[in-house]
């Protein structure tokens, strides 16, 4: 009576957990200090000293019962209403604090987004590389999820093969700028272009398209790069926001949708999401997470490090031959694999200690991810054994 | 395009929010104090200490990225490995942390156990009376709840209808004790029978059938009752465990399903939860919250009060003429109504400013709950207008 698809779904192993594992494991060997992991996109650098701070507040003068009382259903009224404002601030939205539910992360946000607008066997499309993830978010939820061929130039939407693959049943459209993998940003030109194009088919199709904005990475951009605020391109948008690279707190589940509060029954979604988290008995974020992060909203962790590590890597990547698109945010880079194989390319670097991920599972063949949330110094050391292999084998 | 099944879930007001909202609009005319609201099941002692000192020291001298990283995704070994010691101390169990699979609360352990073991139009049979919510976490999982009438003499297990309930299609049974509402705790005796009747029927129909076991208010027993630990008694038992009661925490979402070592397909549960938390994007607890718990396992919150405000009641109920099985543990106190309606009951009660809960929610009709997590003075001043609500009406 064991539940046969959750069973089965055990035999599908994760490359990058595998990859972490074997990491883990030859740096048992040979420590780990000597161990190049680019596996695993766990953010470096510390929470901005002020969350510690207002955390250790909280729990010395704040009452424990009201502290650590029931959450309201929906998120805590002042916390919403305070990531309205800045919102509203920094973006020139109009949100109010009913436009947005408090998730565990953004892997909450958009898992509740896409219930709240999709009936099963609509298809949602995303497009490669993407996070695969989002296999799990859509298909679980009962939608289908399709994914559109990378425009493999730039990174930025495969305007050609969208517009093929959107039809009737096209209920949302799951986009994540900046990109996790290839760290490319969607410029101000396809954010409009996207938008021109969805209104066009709503119209045709006589439904709603929604854009569900996966934004975990809003916060790490590049200089020179705007990340500009899609849900102003598009009035059928749930931003999915998530704390943990920005705040760097991963492990706490903290993030929100937020609601563009002219999207259809914008006054509806958050209280929907309260009904889909209580059917999956996972309520609201913790409280005092709620209540901390609330007092640092505008703050973010020292990320000027990712920048550093992309350009040590984007500069030694490039002079070694490789074609690879410059990350305009994240801490990602995803350069093309010096042979077809991606799988075979990424098993030999694992003999230099280099643990890159094959770009297979994001939805393209032929490139390999390197996750630089790692130490500056660490990327350098990196480098003599990434020539060599380079340079033993291609 | 807006997904009609949650849209349509929010036209059922929930009877228990109604209440406790119509008690908040009292409260500031006439002031709170003056609201006899026993309503809500929220905690109303404070955490251990301990629990305060183990969070700010975690926060003081732990490195924040590793303090707030990411949780492996079938939580932290450490502290799985922790709980399960913990429990094979107090129970003589035989668990290792690959039992255990760390929620969000009781609610997530349940909607995640139930996932584990039921395929869509599955029956889950559960007792009256019963948590409304049970409704939400076995029917959005496909699986159809069916609930079994009350043993209203003890509030034990009605086995005759049990008996005719039971079917080839039953996966599962959800109990819940100590119980909210009745404030029963099912005996050794109970337990026996049940596991008898489980294991005769799991032959006759050559499939599982598990026990999910809610226990939320375990360690909430009074003077004199024993609560036996309901997987020593048999073996397809999943457990579901909240640190929302006996640590008062109830809004940091951090409880655990425990998957009984003999249990069908033992070592894949806190897996199979793992596929399940991926899917909604709930991942793991907090990894904080996992590390203080870990420290705190085997303390309570001073629960004394609760035993005192329910002899209070049991007092004060039994001379006033009401019938009523006397709690052996929880915070609820269950007795009957003093007319048929309940609902009306309930409504003439908020004249004099009390607020009880009718039962028609829970299973059962003709019962209102009241939940005593109150001051002991409050208790003590609602007596004397539940005295003249019973004088003046009956």
């Amino acid at each position: 009576m064991i539940n046969e698809q959750y069973k089965k779904m055990l035999e599908g192993k994760s490359v990058i957990r595998e990859l972490s594992e074997f990491a883990t494991a030859r740096g048992k060997e040979i420590g780990y200090e000597n161990v190049f992991d680019y596996s695993l996109g766990n953010p470096s650098v510390p929470v901005p000293e002020k969350f510690t701070e207002v955390m250790i507040d909280l729990l010395k003068t704040k009452s424990s019962i009201e502290l650590h009382g029931y959450s309201p259903s929906l998120g805590i009224a002042s916390v919403k209403e305070a990531i309205a404002d800045s919102l509203n601030r920094r973006f020139g939205m109009d949100y109010t604090g009913n436009h947005i539910f408090p998730t565990t992360g953004a892997a909450g946000a958009v898992a509740h987004a896409v219930r709240c607008i999709t009936h099963p066997g609509d298809e949602v499309l995303t497009f490669a590389p993407y996070f695969p993830e989002y296999n799990l978010y859509i298909n679980m939820s009962g939608a289908v999820l399709k994914v559109v061929p990378a425009d493999t130039e730039n990174f930025q939407i495969n305007f050609e093969k969208l517009e093929e693959m959107l039809n009737e049943k096209t209920a949302a459209l799951l986009i994540n700028t900046p990109n996790n993998p290839s760290g490319a940003v969607y410029s101000g030109e396809t954010l409009t272009k996207l938008s021109e194009l969805l209104m066009r088919k709503q119209k045709e199709y006589g439904h709603d398209i929604f854009i569900i904005s996966d934004e975990p990475y809003r916060e790490i951009v590049f200089d020179g790069v705007e990340a500009p605020y899609v849900s102003k391109f598009y009035d059928n948008t749930l931003s999915c926001y998530s704390y943990s690279k920005s705040l760097s707190l991963p492990g706490e589940r903290i993030g929100y949708v937020a609601a563009n509060p002219r999207c259809t029954d914008a006054e509806l979604i958050s209280a929907m999401c309260g009904q889909i988290s209580r059917g999956i008995g996972h309520n609201c974020p913790p409280s005092i997470m709620q209540l901390a992060v609330a007092e640092v909203l505008d703050l973010t962790s020292d990320m000027s490090i990712y920048e550093k590590n992309m350009n040590i890597l984007y500069k030694e990547l490039t002079d070694l031959g490789f074609s690879c698109v410059r990350p305009g945010g994240t801490f990602y880079i995803f350069p093309k694999a010096l042979e077809e194989d991606a799988v075979a390319f990424c098993k030999k670097a694992l003999k230099y200690d280099l643990i890159l991920v094959p770009s297979d599972t994001f939805g393209v063949p032929g490139y390999f991810r390197m996750a630089y949330c790692i130490d500056t110094e660490k990327v350098e050391r990196s480098l003599e054994p990434l020539r060599r292999f380079v340079k033993e084998n291609y």
